[in-house]
C-alpha cells in the first residue's frame, strides 16, 4: 500500500495509472497535476485522482512515488522543474517511449536525494486524453524498466510494486537496449503506417479509391492516428535506432519490388516466411498474455 | 430467386457466398464443388451448398449463375475447361483481386453463348477455408464489377441480385482502373504488412523484441498472416501497378527518413496529415457501413 502517490500528466496513460491505484486501493492518496486547462479536473471526475493540484510543488510534495506520464518532449523541462520541489526520499518513474535521453536527463537533473526508474508500458490505444483511461490498459502487457548505476533497490522495489498492481509483466532492460529494440518493433510500425496513408493519399484520385479500401487499410492505417506530438518527440529522441530500422525496412520493400518486377518465384517464399513469424509471434502473444 | 447456382471454389468467400444464399433461400439449389480433397463434403456439412459434385462438369449443368471463387493462379486453366461444360446462357462471375487479366482470360476462353462478369468483393479475414466461412462476410462491403464488352445486360443483373442478397455495395469499374486503386489500398499494404515483419524478424535478436511487440505490430503483422499463395497470384496478376505503388511508397519513406536525420520541423505535419486522412477514411467509412 503506497502513502502518497503523484501523477504528473493526465492522458490517457496517466489517468489509468490512477484509475488502476484508486479500483484496487492501493495508494491512500493520488495527488494529480497537468498542465491542460481543466485535465485534472477531468481525471478527479472520471475518478482517476483524489485531488487536482494547480501547483506542481504541492502535487509532488511528500509523495513516495511520482510516476511521470508527459510527453517525451516536455520531459527534460520538467525533471528540471521538479528538482528542486522532490521530498528527499521520492522515488520517481516516467512512462516515456524512449529511454535512454529520459534516463541521461533524469540523472543529469535530479538531485541525488530521490531515486528515478525509468518504465515504458507496452500498452496505448490510437485514442488519447484522460477520457479514454481505462484501469484494465496494462494487464498482460509487457511494462520494461531500466535502472541507472544509482538508482537505490527500494526504489526498483517500489516501481515493481506499481507494476504488479497494474498486472503488467516485468522486465528489465538497458536504455540504449530498449530503445533499439523498441524503434524496430514500435516506433518503425508508426512510420510504416503514416508513409501508407501518405502515399495512397498523395494522388488526386484519392477520394474514389478510399471507397474501395477495406480492412487491409483499415489495420494497416489504424497507427497513424496516432498522436503526432507524440511520435515527433518519439523521432526526436530515438532518431539513430528508428532511421536504421527505416534503411533496413525500405531494403526489405526494395527487394521484394524488384522481386514482384521480375516475377520471381522466391516471392512465395517471402511471404510464407512473414506468415509463420507472425503466427508463431501471434501464438507466442496469447501465451503471454493469458 | 435463383433456380440452380454453381459455386467452384468452396474457401472462405466461396463458402460464405453459399451460406448466404441458403440462408436467405435465395436459391432452390447450391451446386458445390472444390479440389480439395473433402473440402466439398465439409462446406455441405456446415450448409454452404445443397450438393458436393464430383465433377466440374456436373456441378456447373444447367446452373443459371457460376460463382469462381478459385485463386486467381488457377482461373485461366479453371476457364478453359468451363468453355466445354457450360450450359448456354449461364452467367459466370468470379470474386478475384486482380480483374484486367480475369476478364482478358474470359473473354479469350469463354463461349460467346455464356456471359462473364468479373466481380471483387472488398472483404476478407486473415483466415482462410471453408470453416471460417460467414454469411454475413459481405454485408455492408463494396463489392466491384467489371462487364466486358459483350457482357449482356441480363448478366449484369444477374450478379447485381447476388451482391444484393449479399447486403454488399455493388460498384462499377473500369478493370485497370480497379486492378490500380486495389493496388493501392489492398496489395500494398499487404507488401508493407509482410516486408515489416520480415525487417525485424530477420535480426539476430527478434526473439528478444517480440516480446515488446504490442499491439502496434499486431495490426501492422496482420495482413501478412494473409494466404502466401494467394497475394503471389496477386503479384503475378497485377505486378505493374503494384510496383509503382512501392515505388511511391518507398519514395515517401525514403523522404520520412531523411526528415528524422535531420530532426526536421516538418515531420509533425507529415504525422497530422496523416492523422487526418485516417480519421476522415474511418468517418466516411462508418458512414458507408451503417
Amino acid at each position: 500500500m503506497f502513502q502518497r502517490v503523484a501523477i504528473v500528466g493526465l492522458g490517457l496513460i496517466g489517468g489509468s495509472v490512477g484509475l488502476a491505484l484508486r479500483k484496487a486501493k492501493a495508494a491512500q492518496h493520488v495527488a494529480g497535476y497537468d498542465l491542460g486547462r481543466g485535465v485534472s479536473e477531468r481525471a478527479q471526475r472520471i475518478g482517476a485522482i483524489d485531488q487536482a493540484y494547480e501547483a506542481l510543488a504541492d502535487a509532488v510534495q511528500g509523495a513516495e512515488l511520482v510516476v511521470l506520464a508527459t510527453p517525451v518532449g516536455s520531459m527534460r523541462h520538467l525533471l528540471g522543474q521538479l528538482a528542486s520541489v522532490l521530498t528527499p526520499g521520492s522515488v520517481v518513474t516516467d512512462v516515456a517511449s524512449t529511454k535512454a535521453q529520459v534516463m541521461q536527463w533524469a540523472e543529469e537533473l535530479l538531485p541525488t536525494s530521490v531515486s528515478f526508474v525509468g518504465g515504458h508500458p507496452m500498452a496505448g490505444k490510437e485514442v488519447s486524453g484522460v477520457e479514454a483511461a481505462d484501469a484494465e490498459l496494462f494487464r498482460g502487457k509487457v511494462y520494461c524498466l531500466c535502472a541507472t548505476a544509482r538508482t537505490r533497490p527500494e526504489a526498483v522495489k517500489k516501481v515493481s510494486m506499481l507494476i504488479e498492481m497494474l498486472g503488467a509483466h516485468m522486465r528489465f532492460m538497458e536504455p540504449v537496449r530498449h530503445d533499439e529494440q523498441v524503434a524496430g518493433v514500435s516506433h518503425l510500425p508508426f512510420l510504416a503506417s503514416v508513409a501508407l496513408v501518405n502515399a495512397v493519399a498523395g494522388q488526386d484520385y484519392w477520394p474514389e479509391m478510399a471507397i474501395l479500401a477495406a480492412s487491409g487499410f483499415r489495420d494497416m492505417s489504424r497507427l497513424a492516428a496516432g498522436s503526432p506530438e507524440m511520435y515527433r518527440d518519439i523521432c526526436l529522441t530515438n532518431g539513430e535506432a528508428i532511421t536504421a530500422w527505416m534503411d533496413t525496412y525500405i531494403a526489405t520493400l526494395q527487394q521484394m519490388r524488384d522481386q514482384i518486377a521480375q516475377q520471381s518465384p522466391a516471392l512465395g517464399a517471402l511471404f510464407v516466411e512473414a506468415q509463420q513469424t507472425r503466427l508463431e509471434w501471434q501464438h507466442a502473444r496469447q501465451m503471454i498474455e493469458e
